[in-house]
């Protein structure tokens, strides 16, 4: 296992792209895997993409899954609304069943064969505390399963989940990117996304990530539509 | 949550013909799920279709999924020798990365969006003793992982793991199917099940299965290739 080769979720988005950003300072060969599972946004796909090559991953890989036609999230399921009134408590509409579970059950697969020891995803629990799989018991929970589930942890070697997002609120998110060189008008967060990567401006996504430019006082670089 | 809902993992092969037939008489409405995952031995998944319909599932899907992609296994990377020498110790080259962790994630998300509170696993930690994902204390923390990755976990309902298969010797294993009425003729258990399906007689899965029939003191009604 190298100690310098990591797997790093990507998705296009601000906090993944951070994510890569801090991989990649803290000196990681780094990985990339995006996915495509049927999202409303998959234009993010095209910016996960462009980040990888541009930003200096090793490789990047889009695995196409189908937990999208289980339904059961406004994400994936196009029956459904994506909320526009604000962020609500509970679990919300846009939960995908299982989404981070499927999404880390992949890296590590793709960690088992490249031997890498590290998978990092920018989870958040301040943002998104009412996704069930973004809370850091959930992320020890899965890491505890993965050693168990691997050749590497038969032989006694560890995988970390690597969650440098975890506590951090938006605008510090954005704080450490722009230390660190993120050109964050190459991400993009918005649920509902137009083919030319424009944001709603109004989904949950769009507030949070708007909230936290204003309140790192950094102008917002977002295209938004009719903007 | 309903108790008597529950999501089978239907490979079309011996093991998950019998979870499935304990399923059912179980009395749970069973829900079954296979996957396309690029194994060489892809006509199982015909055979898994014609089991959950002849055999009473409620629902089946196939999910299509990358990891095959990856490479690292015999049974996906076609550049990789199955083998065909007897069955050897430690972990075998047919072990996929992930492999159980990646379908029993995509069971999680099915069972949330079904509210169903049991997956069903054909696991065996007798005959597949060099998967690190087979055995029971994988099983125990994948179950762990899984009660806190999902709005049921949040919501104190919690979802078990159902392995009923992984103490019992093959033979044991095709007891119980016949006394439950399974027609292991409608099975398939070979790495390299040819397009009639049609088995080797030689890889470890054939080999395992044929002695269990013996052992079991049952006509083999598995179709070789030549016989």
């Amino acid at each position: 296992m190298s100690d310098s080769r990591a797997v790093v979720l990507l998705s296009g988005g601000l906090d993944s792209a951070t994510v890569l950003a801090i991989a990649l300072a803290e000196g990681y060969e780094c990985h990339c895997l995006s996915f495509d599972y049927g999202q409303r946004h998959n234009t993010e796909l095209d910016f996960a993409t462009r980040l990888a090559r541009t930003m200096g991953a090793t490789s990047h890989r889009i695995a196409g899954i189908d937990i999208g036609g289980f339904g059961g999230s406004a994400l994936t399921d196009h029956a459904l609304h994506v909320p526009t009134q604000g962020v609500q408590s509970g679990i919300p509409v846009t939960y995908v069943p299982a989404r981070n579970t499927v999404f880390l059950s992949y890296a590590l697969g793709l960690a088992e064969v490249l031997d890498a020891a590290d998978i990092f995803i920018g989870v958040n629990a301040v943002d998104y505390s009412g996704y069930p799989d973004c809370r850091p018991e959930f992320i020890a929970a899965f890491e505890a399963m993965a050693n168990l589930a691997t050749k590497a942890g038969i032989e006694g070697r560890s995988l970390h989940i690597r969650t440098p997002l975890i506590d951090l609120p938006k605008e510090a998110i954005i704080r450490r990117g722009i230390e660190l060189g993120v050109d964050y008008s190459q991400t993009v967060s918005c649920y509902q996304l137009d083919a030319e990567g424009r944001a709603c401006g109004r989904c949950d996504s769009c507030r949070i990530r708007a909230a936290g430019f204003e309140a790192a006082g950094v102008p917002d670089p977002t295209r938004y539509l009719g903007g």
